[in-house]
Order: structure tokens, then sequence, then C-alpha cells
């Protein structure tokens, strides 16, 4: 499926969007604070639907909780020219202290990084309202832009 | 220099935030649409201490004209479990058709991709307001997290 910039932009299925976020650790969190779309790279797991991400208090756990956010996660390989990105459009959520310890074993099963005990952590998590995803093929070649002017 | 949750991340200089830019060709541009933080990867160029983005019009264009926007980059490495992360914050601006012509040649010089005529490309430019990253060096072992809780 192509966007009607030419073949080598398309379009991911919402099921190809999120095989491809089971498939990484590391993605970036997006919050509005002080009138900024703020970017936080991040670890996290996927449960389900939802993504987990874990933070200490700051700036980007004030600017998630109960907030529109976005979580997204890229693989680019910039001398193929080729990649990919994903992103999720949600609400934020942290996640209080009793539903934690269940979420952080579980999470802890799916291979979210252990803590400490005692560790001032919180989890995250990012409820999705939305997923969007592209794919630019190595075989563009020349002129392939990493355009995503018709991202939303 | 570290920020109090031990040596393993470190805060990173404006002019080692800058010099980071400059050495990559792929990042994120983050702006507010629709009441979410969209996060878009894009191709650039550091021209001085501006970004250059070519786009095509679109969502980001049109989100990110006279509005706050950030550029993000980094470099993660999830096997070491190291890397580095620049934020800039700043203002979008779409250049118009008659310094576009001048900032495109100079663009061009400086590796951004050209592109074919009549291609209806736009030149977004992002003034800087402020900048930060962060580094987290392999040598923090076990229970690091890529954590900017302290970013701002």
């Amino acid at each position: 499926m192509t966007d009607g910039y030419g073949p080598r932009l398309s379009v991911l299925s919402e099921e190809e969007c999120y095989r491809l976020l089971r498939s990484q650790t590391v993605g970036r969190l997006g919050v509005i604070a002080d009138g900024y779309p703020l970017i936080f790279p991040v670890n996290y797991v996927m449960d389900r639907s939802s993504v987990l991400i874990r933070s200490r208090p700051g700036t980007k756990l004030t600017a998630a909780d109960r907030q529109n956010v976005t979580f997204q996660v890229d693989k680019i390989n910039s001398v193929e020219e080729s990649g990919w990105s994903v992103l999720l459009r949600g609400q934020g959520e942290v996640v209080s202290a009793g539903p934690r310890d269940a979420i952080r074993m579980s999470a802890e099963r799916s291979g979210l990084k252990p803590w400490v005990p005692g560790d001032d952590f919180q989890l995250v998590r990012v409820i999705p309202n939305g997923i969007s995803g592209r794919r630019i093929s190595p075989s563009s070649v020349n002129d392939w832009w990493w355009d995503t002017g018709a991202y939303m």
C-alpha cells in the first residue's frame, strides 16, 4: 500500500505496527510540557496494546499523567536509506502503587529491566487511542525522503 | 558532570550537544497537533545553530510553522546499554520561496539531499531557544535507566 507519493513509502497495518513495537526495547515518549512537544528516549515493554515505561519522578512523569502523549519507535538505516517508524497516540497514566506491583512482575517477565528495592521509580502506561506507521524500502533510490506529511 | 542519579548519566554541554547534532543525518521533529506531541523522523542538516528539514506540505509543516517545536537526535546501543540523546527546543518556521533558494543551495552543500525540480517540498527551519543532552556510558551496568526526568 502506498500513499500517493510513489512506491517508496508504504503504510503499515495496525497489526504490523504492533508487531514492530514488540520487536524493540527503546522508544521515545512524547509529552507536552511548557508548550513544547518534548521527546524522551525510554526503555519499554508492551503489555498487550499498552506501552509500559519506567520513569523517575520528573518533568516527563508529570507531563504524561492523564494527558495526551505519544510513543514513537523507529529503525532507520541511514546508509541504505531505509527503515520504518511507528507512532502510537494515547493517554498517559501513572500506575499507582497497588496495581504497580502486579504490573511490575508481569513487566519483568516481559523483559522490562528489574529495579533495585526502594528505587523511586514510577510506572507509566500509555493506553492507545490510535497507531500509524510507515516503511521506506531500500529499493527507493536517489530521491526518497522520509516524509510523513500524510502520517496522521 | 552527573545529575544526582549516579555517575551513569552525564549532562552534555551545549557545545557537545551541537557537535552531536552535526554528527547525524536523521532526527525527529516534534510538533503539537490535535493536542498530541507528534514525532516525525526526518533528514536534516545543521545551518549554524538552526536545524534545516525538508518537508512536503502536510500535518507536520502546518503544525511547525511559527510554533514551538522540538528536534531530537539520539544514538543508543541497546546491547551495550549506552548512548546519548539531544533535545533542541525552538521555533519552527517555514522558509518562504525567496530565501529558500539560497538556503537550498547552502543546504545541498551541507549534505541535505537534493530534490527534483518541481518537487513540492517546503523547507522548515528550527530556530533554537534551548538545547539539552544526556549521555549514558557503557560502564553503567545492571540497573541503568535512560531517565531524563531532569531533562529540562
